[in-house]
């Protein structure tokens, strides 16, 4: 394939779909962008994506997709073995819910140019990054949890026992959880989930801690 | 169908949802939700949705779908025609990312929530408010323009002459950029893709003032 992912060991969308190209099978060449050196804004970088983002993948043509969860569908169309998502159009719409609950609500409202900004324009020191991260974690993860917790479809994976779309996205975002010690007392059906995941091997070579730029 | 509407007009992740249903055809019973007054956070209405966010399509059977981009996704699916991605994987990936853009780096730092917890936390006043919005508007406008100008697949819409999920999310982010004034002659071609929209019954129907709790 020559795949290339241009990515960050911490940033969840990479850790995401580092996940799911594992899942998948797929070998890719690991080139890593330090966010906070600005090595997504230089002029090679914003050439390759515009918008400045972690994570891109290059393919051997030398076309670019980027957006993690649009890169990831289109993996689960061109390599459907295994799947990400149900086969069944409820099944899609339930994991696809569950996912951009997470994709949508919790990470961008905590990664970290919105730390940035905050920590800039509002003068928010550690304690109030804290709150604000713990805040928007738990909006999300309560009724994540009532979900999860709620459904027969559960199973040791969000949608049964096999990992998918939304586990890819739980998976990421409880590693970026533990940057500001969330506990995840409150949260069992996830942190369940999320121990299941982490004894995979394709989310433990994903795992932050577990990439080369990890040091 | 049966199909109720669980909504707010000026909600962005709802207007885009009602345009998807208006594309395909489908009438839907309209049930407003006057998301400052908390009328997603009654009892009945987090038995129904537990993330207490709008929007949510109820069906016949009582089952209930929620996160506007899985809905849209689940609506393709199940109606196909007219459709709301490209047929190519290619073309999806393209289309999704777009999308993702305004859903994953836009919309969510900049709905009411968000504002509310700045103001309550932050102290931070209108202008302050005003900034935020402009800033994370601009961060994703400044690429995505770059990203639709540059690419001989836009069209009349974001991806050929057809509207589909990206122009939903455009769409409905232009309506939400109005409430905060946002130029946008630096935007020429999103600009030009907006109207092109808002000229289509679809979305006319859709548009924020023209709903019945838009008094």
């Amino acid at each position: 394939m020559g795949l290339v992912l241009h990515n960050f060991f911490r940033s969840s969308t990479s850790t995401r779909l580092r996940a799911a190209l594992n899942l998948k099978g797929l070998e890719y060449d690991y080139v890593s962008y330090a966010l906070r050196n600005g090595e997504t804004r230089t002029p090679s970088y914003l050439a390759m994506n515009p918008a400045g983002l972690v994570p891109a993948l290059e393919r051997e043509d030398g076309s670019v997709l980027t957006q993690s969860l649009a890169i990831i569908e289109w993996l689960d169309e061109v390599h459907p073995a295994p799947p990400l998502l149900p086969a069944d159009a409820e099944g899609r719409a339930r994991v696809r819910a569950l996912a951009y609950m997470i994709g949508c609500e919790v990470h961008p409202l905590n990664n970290l140019r919105v730390l940035g900004y905050l920590g800039q324009q509002f003068g928010a020191d550690d304690a109030a990054l804290a709150g604000w991260f713990t805040h928007w974690v738990q909006v999300t993860f309560e009724p994540l949890e009532t979900l999860l917790a709620a459904s027969p479809e559960t199973g040791a994976c969000c949608h049964g026992d096999l990992p998918g779309l939304a586990d890819l996205c739980l998976y990421a975002q409880v590693w970026n959880n533990r940057r500001f010690d969330i506990d995840m007392a409150a949260y069992p059906t996830i942190a369940r989930i999320f121990a299941h995941l982490d004894a995979l091997p394709a989310f433990q070579k994903a795992a932050p801690p577990n990439q080369p730029d990890a040091a």
